[in-house]
């Protein structure tokens, strides 16, 4: 098992020590917004009782399978299995806190180079075996899960041990970066060398270089590094049908880019092996600052301005009235603004105003002049500066969320993110319609939610608005409650001119839009690629791809 | 025909009227350098004596293809045929002006409509008739040529009539396009609404924008407006199997890129009907200046500390030795410096220096900003500011080269540009080994050439290397002779990292190293991605995917 999993809660998010954590204003202040009774937090789940799927590898696949990757190659051992039984989506994790790790895979492989890869992906190809290629294990749309349904076995492929960043070109700011290399991990290499892959998502900390180029991760500062996609120059992908080779390079004519087939290619194609990114100079400031709006719609107004006169920030982010108020009063969930501040904004007449952060990274001088610039826009936008403050409340807590997600949970709470993107035309619509959506269906349960939602990952042409929400969940029916709001959200999304992820991903869960989403022949186009790339279908099944009408391997 | 192709030298390039000239130093230079022997200009070909391919459309096909489109929907005469006999490159026209189009269609369609494409693909797809989508015609790499081996027939669709530009969205400042939209017809219509495409390639005034999205396209001010790509949101598409459609959308996670299967799909996948395109404002301000640096090295330290540092200018072009020379020689090629600027240079010590054109676009306060900022980086990698004269004089003729191509072969030369890309680290030695290699190949034939390059299209990561180049032709073996020079440069190209095309696409002409660009897999996936959405084979035959097994329609 990974370095990753082995030592975080496989139930949960993170390590055990250090974590961030609500405290006790935070803690009833959900409390008393979602009238959740006072329970005291649930023990646990004991690995040692957890329910496994009862059939293992078969013989001939365990035979062959042992041996690839070296001695330590293969492990079938319980914790393993578990630690690879799924992501760490909201339903993941009601699964696995009940004791559910039924989706674990048979063994959990560990090759140390692309020539293992190979050869395991020969060997379950050959045998009906399904794979699932696991970096962090941090999907949150079930892109990791196993699914046996139709198979002789399935076993995941822990990357952790093609890690590492070599190749550093300095001339062309370039680097090579094995796809098991944690995130976090990347930076502290890169930063050895001067440099930064300006690559921050959430998970940052348990997730994967290969699983940001698999999933089309966008990261926190995408507005000014850009996203993955924007990012890698080349890489190489093992399939079952052999290797694909995408040379490094800046720019190219030829033809239907095969990069742009890899990136997002969520494992159903094959395994990547290798990545060479393009790095940027650390820089010599990074200044986190907050701002507020007298309404969403003025703060809006702002970013879209921003966006539109190349002056926007590198981060980016706007809170919604909802998300303001639960920010406000989460303190760490990344408080905008401390008591203080809240006092300055009341008395401004923004005490029902919305929140943004901004954050600005380059040489100092640099800094300056974009800050100076973009202060202007934001003031008259209706826009008040809180100064640094709130900004670096923001930094310190930009990776705390998911801590939260299991204290909240502990509390008997439905917690869940989602996210999508469109224009700035269709942007209020899509904004008022997910958020409407989301709050008839849970409270038509008589679970009535907080929604919050912001505006981040500006283009000039549009913007990404990513929602959370959290709810009284409903003990034994979790699943069901949550399947009922994602259904609605992912509905609103579709009918209002969204995409269906802009960086979370397809997974399994977002596959039942994925036909509105590139239409029923994209998913033709789709399924005749992997037919040629993974002819006996035995890639990460039933993840991307719609169900077909023949489930299984071929 | 369209309104580009019937206007327009059918053997050349553009009207006759008001043609940019070499003029009479120009012409003396070029005579001189190549020694060539004064013959008197061949007359034009004539368009009654052109050789035609003796079949013509099977009966059934015209007759269900007639009325598709209204009254004029299928062309069937001379010239149609002849001007959708070939695209515009060197082989191209030497072929044409021999009288020689055995190329042609058999018919030339005109869709007024998406649904007009589609049932045309319908009958060509059940007669095994191939279908070359034509916008302006203004491939240099054998993009547009019929190819008929195998084929019952092959008639070519001409996109002229879905043209303008429609649902301009201030907001999110995109706007639909239509694919036969000539590029400087979409300049005119979004010039009325204060927008701009930004994107100007060499072909601007006959190329359209379906051409520029379905060839990669990168326009000369791609450093600053960006490739084709980076500008399509969504788009619309018809294959023989149906309709694809990309929603308009900033950004997305949803899997691999259909958007990027189609940008560069050249038309072997299908038509492209109607696209969305990022505009941005006009500028205020559109500024060219030159430069001059001691050394080609120079200059290149110059651009490439631009291109890290997010000082590039908009259009950035740097000439090496030899370009540079011959841009001073021939006036209206595009002369960076009069008289008086050469003599100046030389009493600076640049005699023998390389000239740059920065192309600054925007509010004219920034325009002055980012100007400041990049002076002092390019007088410290000891660039010597020429002023606006010459950056004017390039503008004036930046879309005059391949008019003077005509006047050139007139006189008996062979003249022919490629281009490449790579990173910042491997552009030196890319630069040399092409140039030798195109020396060594035709020197060894006795026609030693003139071979200037210029960098431009900056990346962080590396930046493009376009090559220009002229010798003897040798009469009777014209072809032979630039098939010699192509491969030998091709070569170079795939040996020293070089991508086999920046932003001229694949066509008929790069298909021999595509193999070496995607490698033997890339090329598979991508046949069968063509497999599902063309299963007979009858797109664009011939082109991007390298000859297979068994040729033909399936």
């Amino acid at each position: 098992m990974s370095e990753a999993t082995e030592r975080t809660r496989w139930w949960g998010w993170g390590d055990e020590e250090g974590r961030p954590r609500l405290g006790p204003d935070g803690a009833a202040l959900v409390r008393r917004a979602l009238e959740l009774p006072e329970v005291p937090p649930p023990a646990p789940p004991r690995l040692e009782e957890v329910e496994l799927p009862e059939r293992g590898l078969p013989a001939e696949a365990l035979e062959r399978l042992t041996g690839i990757g070296g001695p330590s190659g293969i492990a079938t051992d319980r914790l393993a299995r578990v630690a690879h039984a799924a992501g760490k989506s909201y339903p993941d994790l009601v699964r696995l806190r009940a004791g559910d790790a039924r989706t674990a895979p048979d063994a959990v492989l560990r090759p140390r180079s692309a020539h293992d890869v190979a050869a395991a992906l020969h060997v379950c190809a050959e045998l009906g075996i399904g794979v699932v290629p696991f970096g962090g294990g941090t999907s949150v749309v079930g892109g990791v899960t196993p699914e046996r349904e139709g198979y002789a076995g399935v076993v995941s492929i822990d990357l952790a041990a093609l890690s590492g960043v070599s190749d550093v070109d300095r001339r062309s700011r370039t680097a090579r970066i094995g796809p098991g290399t944690l995130g976090v991990r990347a930076e502290a290499e890169l930063l050895a060398h001067g440099y930064t892959l300006g690559h921050f998502p959430q998970s940052l900390e348990l997730a994967t270089v290969g699983g940001f180029v698999a999933t089309r991760s966008a990261g926190q500062a995408s507005t000014g590094y850009g996203r993955i996609e924007e990012r890698v120059l080349g890489m190489s992908c093992v399939t079952p049908a052999g290797p694909l080779e995408v040379h490094p390079t800046p720019a190219s004519a030829a033809g239907p880019s095969l990069r742009e087939l890899l990136v997002g290619s969520e494992g159903v194609l094959g395994v990547i092996t290798d990545v060479t990114l393009a790095v940027a100079p650390v820089p010599e400031l990074r200044r986190y600052e907050g701002w507020s709006f007298p309404s969403f719609g003025d703060g809006v107004e702002a970013f879209h301005a921003l966006a539109q006169t190349g002056t926007a920030p590198d981060i980016a982010r706007l809170a919604d009235e909802e998300e303001t108020r639960l920010s406000m009063g989460l303190g760490s969930t990344g408080s905008f603004a401390d008591r203080a501040g809240q006092s300055y904004l009341r008395a401004r007449g923004h005490g029902r105003g919305t929140l943004a952060i901004l954050g600005w990274e380059g040489p100092a001088r640099e800094v300056g002049r974009r800050r100076t610039r973009a202060h202007r826009m934001l003031r008259a936008a209706g826009g008040v500066a809180l100064g640094g403050g709130a900004g670096r409340a923001w930094a310190r807590s930009r990776y705390a969320a998911p801590y939260l997600r299991d204290e909240l949970m502990d509390m008997g709470v439905l917690v869940d993110t989602l996210e999508t993107a469109t224009t700035w035309s269709s942007l209020p619509g899509l904004h008022a319609a997910v958020a409407q959506a989301i709050r008839a269906t849970l409270g038509a349960r008589g679970t009535p939610p907080l929604v919050g939602c912001h505006v981040s990952h500006l283009y000039p042409a549009g913007a990404s608005l990513y929602f959370t929400l959290l709810a009284r969940a409903e003990p034994g029916a979790e699943l069901e409650q949550w399947r009922a709001a994602k259904r609605a959200a992912g509905e609103a999304i579709v009918a209002h001119g969204g995409t269906i992820t802009h960086h979370h991903a397809v997974g399994a869960d977002h596959r039942p839009w994925m036909t509105a989403e590139v239409g029923p022949l994209g998913v033709e186009a789709l399924r005749a690629l992997k037919g040629r790339l993974d002819p006996n279908g035995v890639m990460n099944p039933g993840k991307l791809l719609p169900e077909p009408a023949g489930a299984g391997p071929a």
